[in-house]
């Protein structure tokens, strides 16, 4: 590990979407510079926390005047590589599939999924929200094809793995799993696995509501 | 705060889910025991931290023969408190919120969404997946006939603050965010505020492909 490069710490990655959704709406509004303090409290932050997040948006703000607006969204969407449209295939049409193949939410952030995939020829040739379904089978000539490099992966947990293992066959590079089951891939294989995992903010949800407490405090 | 109770860490709670799906599995193959090894392995993770997790179900292992599959199903439920059904709300039938109300992998963990809410006319009174939609002035009436205490918020974002607002007052105790914005609620309401951010995993994913580094571990 090369210790010179700049290592960012996940909770404020985490983060850098919630701020880039505030400047974004403040641009709207005709703001054209923004302080450590407004941002903090948009967000519910402490400014400390604020001031150490943006500096991976490596803007520099200005005592007494704060950050531009402009700047930092720039910023922001250059550090995370969201200046372009990220092309996405998705696996597995079923109910969450679907779902997701409609969901406007992604667009903020240029996240765009291109094409779905799926074994049940009923579902195969037809188009689900404007998005066409191909055959799992033609997933590698069509990640060549367009340059895809990240999977939503929204199979029955039961092939979930059988499902990575094609994506990864197939040559892409990240999974975004939506599927209930944790995903072994070899290491060599160097692929990112993302997982959303409801079930367990659903237990972090239940043992809050219990009142039983934690030692971390929670991501915003 | 009573520094005798017992503090669970807030990583360890989330995995919780994925040892319970993989306990069933076992269970559903007729096998009775299992070992901190084999459950490291099924989950990809250290068998040290296979046993810190397990603590939390307070359910003992012997030495040599490993934990009874059933006792650890029991005992991580009875710690989630899912041993019950729990009756759950939706806010916001849109896009998104039509699909959680189809969403098949929340009865896994015995979490049912019981009805729906919107402001739109033309989607009260009407059904989706089984699901009746009501008016959201009907939320508090509801709310208390039903002994619903968790949302799940799922409007456009410009309407997340408000709607959460209309949910504090109708007395529930927890909302699950699945919208793009954090919410600001009062302190003194007590209400357990869980967030799906969608946009946040794919930050970590999207800085995570481009090869820089962090110094968290990423959760299972």
């Amino acid at each position: 590990m090369n210790d010179s490069r700049k290592v960012p710490r996940l909770p404020s990655v985490k983060r850098l979407p919630s701020y880039l959704h505030e400047l974004k709406l403040l641009r709207d509004n005709g703001q054209q510079m923004v302080s450590t303090t407004q941002l903090a409290q948009k967000l519910g932050l402490e400014a400390i926390i604020v001031r150490k997040d943006l500096e991976l948006a490596a803007c520099p703000g200005a005592p007494g005047v704060g950050y531009s607006v402009q700047s930092l969204i720039a910023g922001i969407e250059n550090f995370l590589g969201w200046n372009d449209e990220t092309p996405v295939f998705l696996v597995g049409v079923g109910n969450l599939g679907s779902a997701l193949l409609g969901y406007r939410g992604f667009a903020e952030y240029r996240f765009n999924i291109v094409a779905a995939f799926d074994n049940d020829q009923n579902k195969v040739g037809t188009e689900i929200h404007n998005k066409k379904v191909y055959h799992i089978s033609q997933l590698k000539e069509m990640a060549q094809k367009m340059q895809v490099k990240i999977a939503v992966l929204s199979v029955p947990c039961e092939h979930a793995q059988e499902a990575a293992g094609l994506i990864v066959d197939a040559g892409l590079k990240a999974i975004w799993n939506f599927t209930n089951t944790p995903l072994a891939i070899p290491k060599e294989k160097e692929v990112v696995l993302q997982r959303v995992n409801m079930a367990g903010d659903l237990a972090e949800l239940s043992v809050r509501l219990s009142g039983k407490l934690f030692n971390d405090t929670p991501d915003i």
